[in-house]
């Protein structure tokens, strides 16, 4: 699969659906992507499973407060710095990129990357989705060190952390992050291939573009995205209220969707910690994580990031299942509702099992 | 010169005197030294001008809050760590340490690691001194990048900044700082041999030695101390007032010394920022950075650290002149007055100028 103008924004559509709201806006990355295509070549998607064992697999993207990151400028030399300071730890050349998560901008700044260095995207992430934290990643489950963990800002400054666990590492990121201006370019959880196959979740990306490539020619958007991610349809309404602020490195609030239609005298309220965490109605929760929650425009399709939430917009709410990796009692004590400390257990999405391979 | 178990001591007093008061209390770096250099053997001090021109120094000591560092613990793991990067970054080994700020604690950290990894130390520093900033040292004036700059923890966490200027590598190093908890061991400014001839002030080690061995022998310590470093003397009384407390990765604050003996009835202000910045009385400043101030106990002549300052300390304070290189307009640029925001100008103390030689 390659990755080039012509599908480029079908990918940037499916990548925001399956952000859970997270990753990063994704429109000023795809201009990114467009240009840095159109004047180097598209970018080669290559599943892990056809890398030789000792290709070394560069995960990453930004890190840091998405709504920093909407007003953010890049200078182009991130990915060079990047790979230069991985390359100096590994003393070997890096294969390939992969998306740290399949969000948003972070599916779309890896592969903007890859192009300026002329390598191939692995069809992976660690995630599935976005998470907030650093450790919440398939890797880390696997036992990757996140170290070296690489940022580098706009200006140039580049900060490497080597931590000795990876909560340690995730600490350490949040804070040169913040020190760097609240975004930053990253990257972490190096791996040989040999070590991917077995630490990350496959065919992200094509899964992705699939999403998008559903959406783009659909009648009905809204319908045609539920279909291609076997989602259930929450709730249907307006936006009435968006509390957020920035805190410890994180955008952090809630959003309050007021129901029309079938929902009509209903309230849902969503939060969000870059990623949209947990939706509830008066009865409790309706969808949390690790599961998917989803804010799409209820006429285009299109999934608004949490950033992106405002007043006003008429929205429809889908959840759908995490990859399995999350749904594991090791999965749920990264990723589960109490690892955010809320107060309630995990409740599957009733969906059918098969649903939940890609 | 060899620094040994018998001369270890009067070092660490000497230390303790270049100081103004920073650079951290060496009582527990000096129980280290001389047990690692009972274990390991003495440390050899080797004038910078007797290193091969290719020679990769490493200048080091800790980094943050010395209000902090009173109650860290060092794992013993530091030095390997912060030569490993160091080398991992350069491509070639390191030749020799030195002390980044001969002061305090500082004097002997770089000891001590120079002991554990079998290397020699510089009779150098940067400072002459201590300041409390990663840009204030003469290496900077010189155009010696700070970066790499590496920082670690005791816990075995490292981080390591490229920065574009030295002041951003300053601001990075704090924050890296704060993230390890306040505290941490580094290195900064390495430099070929070379480049170190142009760059760091020569023959602090030794010089610290001398005034150190002038106090141990003398019937008159403090008496002892002003000849040994050409100082006046600027107060004799006791330490009514200390205010400090930790902001920024600094502990900053101010100290009043009621005048006893001569000085009875009046009062002294110190100014401090980890150092003695300043020392001013009802007619004004009496003498600034980047001159050094340090308060002397009254009757031992040993130096106390700013953190160590408390109610009731009898005292002598003594300010004597820096390094030639901090008193032209591009070394008072840095560490002047206005640099610490001070709206007064810098005098130099009034002492003849054969004294500024070491």
């Amino acid at each position: 699969v390659l990755l080039d103008e012509a599908n480029l924004r079908a990918y940037a559509r499916g990548c925001a659906v399956l952000g859970a709201g997270g990753g990063g806006d994704p429109q000023i990355p795809l201009i990114m992507a467009q240009r840095t295509v159109a004047e180097r070549g598209p970018v080669s998607v290559v599943p892990v499973d056809e890398l030789a064992d000792e290709a070394l697999v560069m995960p990453c993207g930004l890190i840091g407060a998405p709504t920093v990151a909407l007003e953010k400028v890049w200078s182009g030399g991130e990915s060079e710095r990047l790979r230069e300071r991985v390359e100096a730890t590994w003393g070997r050349p890096v294969s390939a990129l992969m998306c740290y998560e399949i969000a948003g901008a972070n599916g779309l700044l890896p592969l903007v990357w890859a192009a300026e260095l002329g390598l191939p995207l692995v069809d992976a992430d660690g995630m599935g989705r976005a998470f907030p934290q650093m450790d919440q990643l398939t890797m880390s489950l696997a036992g990757i060190p996140a170290s070296p963990l690489v940022v580098t800002d706009a200006r140039g400054n580049t900060l490497v952390a080597y931590a000795v666990t990876n909560a340690a590492a995730e600490r350490l990121a949040r804070d040169a992050v913040a020190s760097l201006g609240g975004v930053a370019a990253g990257a972490l959880y190096q791996m040989s291939a040999l070590d991917a196959r077995r630490a990350v979740i496959r065919g992200s990306v094509t899964r992705a573009l699939r999403i998008g490539e559903a959406l783009s020619g659909a009648d009905d958007p809204v319908a045609a995205v539920v279909a291609a991610v076997d989602a259930i349809e929450l709730f249907e309404g307006k936006v009435v209220d968006v509390d957020r602020k920035i805190s410890g490195g994180f955008a952090r609030g809630s959003a309050v969707v007021e129901g029309v239609g079938e929902n009509a005298g209903q309230l849902l309220r969503l939060e969000v910690q870059n990623e949209i965490l947990a939706a509830l109605n008066d009865g409790g929760v309706v969808a949390s994580v690790p599961d998917i929650i989803t804010v799409l425009d209820a006429h285009s399709g299109d999934a608004i990031v949490t950033e992106r939430l405002c007043y006003g917009q008429r929205v429809r709410v889908i959840a759908f299942p995490s990859d399995p990796a999350w749904r594991t009692p090791e999965g749920l004590a990264v990723v589960g509702p109490a690892a955010f400390d809320y107060d309630f257990d995990y409740v599957p999405l009733g969906v059918p099992a098969a649903a939940l391979a890609p």
